[in-house]
């Protein structure tokens, strides 16, 4: 029998109730495979800031290490809360980002799909949906802006400035440029290469590295796109896109658009991949609006579980399963109320109800 | 009578054709006005470049020089063209930034606006449109990553790495906050400042100066928002806002998603505001796919003379008379083959009907 050890970090606001849903299916999974997971709890985000002063606590360093795989909730509170946190304590700057940096998890896997049956949660004509929306944002994620040096004070001219670098060098590029060219070799054999060098000279070099590794891959047939046109044509025609790839903070505008036009960041799970550690995350915030109501949908971080049994433990099949699962609860109807509106024709249900649902479809 | 130099840069692509329609419009506002317009015609972009070695040639410089306003085609190549020129003088690098560097036009004002009744130009649905979208984005234009120091060459490790600076300074930003707070004062009251706090310090200062601009306009409500949130919202629900106020990198993806909402980036005219200069171009490019077909609507061309007429010769009246006669000739039902399918219900006319229809209706 298989063992893997999980570190499950609830997080802030939503984070608590829409894990306690995504580990019933891990219990599930468990319990019908010759597999067992050991799950261990930490504290991680604003929670464990005002519980320990530390939002990424030594013994959650600890944990994470000794895991096989971390699952992790959405952190964060809301701009106003937010200020009474130190600003380098901050769940983003003191947990988020040292968890990055620390498992150098370079490979963002953000999925952007939408089945046509689903075509109602989106903003969007029917007739731009066509026939579902299934794109992959490949996200850089341990470079660019997010990693670079940070300078500020007070300039010759006695006014307050601040200086940040945005630094790549091409081994980084390299080692993401691999990752998403190999999953477009396993997909539809598009790669959209999202770059802004009519201004950047790094991403010049991004282009320049993009090229030589394209060589290896000559069965993908690569587009290359600047990053605001990309914005336009995600809203106009987003089926063109099969997998993009990008750096840091493109990725993280982009990706959020990717949001926009399923209809929901609750939408949105992801994989945080490294050479020797993965952890996997919905992309969106944690919601403190909605925070204890049992009106969020569960599905970013089911998502997130089908998307570590497959890159983690080799599961591909039950992950399968969860999507379907998942696919199966809205096309029966059911809804919950942050991603639907009453009287939108769905039945509503609570978070629980939905995790509930998705653990009888399997 | 007034008189007032405009130096024409009808730029490359699609610019010399939309420009021609353009200048028709300005042509009818001289006759019916006490006023005069002096055209200066200059190359610029890379048909400048091709004619001279440089895509903003001393010439061109000198006529801008002298301009009381500066009307902009848009400029630039196909990704395989732009090779064929050396980085630096490519038109963006070349031309376009250093014409904003030049004239310090920190204030990018870029309109995203579609009526009700052109609800079906847009990808969204009409309940998302609902009584239309009416916003303006307000995008920081000389500071940040597109002007900061750059930096490349072989590292330590022997890899190939780009190093680029994004800065502020509080002055950079209290200027263009001014901005956005008058005309937000002069709007619906509404300013959603759009930022990245949790990750870019810059952001940090940029709120700070927000905070401190914010007290001189007691009845402007301000909205602190995520760039990434944004992109989700816009999608969503872009009726939210009214005036958005942004650095210059967000704004670059931010307005080019707003031309995907509306459906095409050409309903994108803007203008360039400096303290002593302004110039007006369409926010998109020169779409070397149709250039010379005679198909690309001339809307964002002669939007950006409205906001010119306006900005620049204190011409309000005739300003809105431009705009209700472009919004007239789509209400007739006419069209562009760039901005509609055919079969979709509307009379396609060309570029050049479509200027004239304009002029009829003034
Ligand atoms: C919380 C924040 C730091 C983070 C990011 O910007 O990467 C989030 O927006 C995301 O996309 O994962
Ligand atoms: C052409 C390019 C340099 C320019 C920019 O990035 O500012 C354009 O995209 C724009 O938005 O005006």
């Amino acid at each position: 029998m298989k063992h893997y050890k999980i570190a499950v970090l609830a997080g802030d606001g939503i984070g608590p109730e829409i894990t306690r849903e995504a580990l019933k299916v891990l219990k599930l999974i468990e319990e019908r495979n010759d597999v067992s997971f050991e799950l261990m709890p930490a504290a991680f985000g604003a929670c464990a800031y005002f519980a320990t002063g530390d939002a990424f606590p030594q013994a959650t360093i600890d944990i994470c290490d000794q895991a096989d795989a971390i699952l992790k909730g959405p952190i964060g509170l809301s701009h106003e809360e937010s200020k009474k946190i130190p600003i380098d304590k901050q769940p983003e700057r003191g947990a988020l980002l040292p968890m990055r940096r620390r498992y150098n998890t370079y490979a963002n896997f953000r999925p952007v799909s939408l089945p046509k049956a689903l075509a109602h949660f989106s903003p969007l004509k029917a007739e731009i949906i066509g026939e579902g929306i299934d794109l992959v944002i490949v996200r850089e994620l341990v470079g660019g802006l997010y990693f670079g040096q940070k300078e500020s004070g007070i300039n010759e001219q006695g006014l307050r400035y601040v200086k940040e670098t945005l630094e790549y060098d091409e081994l980084q590029i390299r080692r993401i440029m691999h990752q998403a060219f190999k999953l477009a070799s396993k997909r539809r054999k598009l790669l959209h290469n999202i770059h802004k060098s009519n201004v950047l000279k790094s991403s010049v070099l991004w282009n320049e590295v993009m090229e030589e590794v394209a060589v290896e891959y000559p069965d993908v047939t690569v587009y290359n796109m600047l990053v605001d046109s990309a914005a336009t044509a995600l809203c106009l025609n987003p089926t063109q896109f099969d997998v993009m790839v990008m750096e840091n903070m493109f990725g993280d505008i982009l990706s959020d658009q990717g949001g926009g036009i399923l209809g929901s960041l609750g939408l949105m799970p992801s994989a945080c991949i490294g050479d020797d550690k993965a952890y996997y995350e919905p992309s969106h915030g944690s919601a403190p609006d909605i925070a204890g109501k049992n009106i969020a949908n569960p599905y970013s971080m089911i998502g997130s579980v089908a998307m570590m049994l497959e890159n983690s433990f080799d599961m591909a099949d039950e992950a399968k399963n969860v999507w379907a699962a998942m696919q199966a609860v809205f096309s029966d109807g059911y809804s919950t109320a942050d991603l639907s509106k009453a009287g939108s024709g769905v039945t509503m249900i609570s978070t629980e109800q939905f995790g509930d649902k998705v653990v009888e479809k399997l």
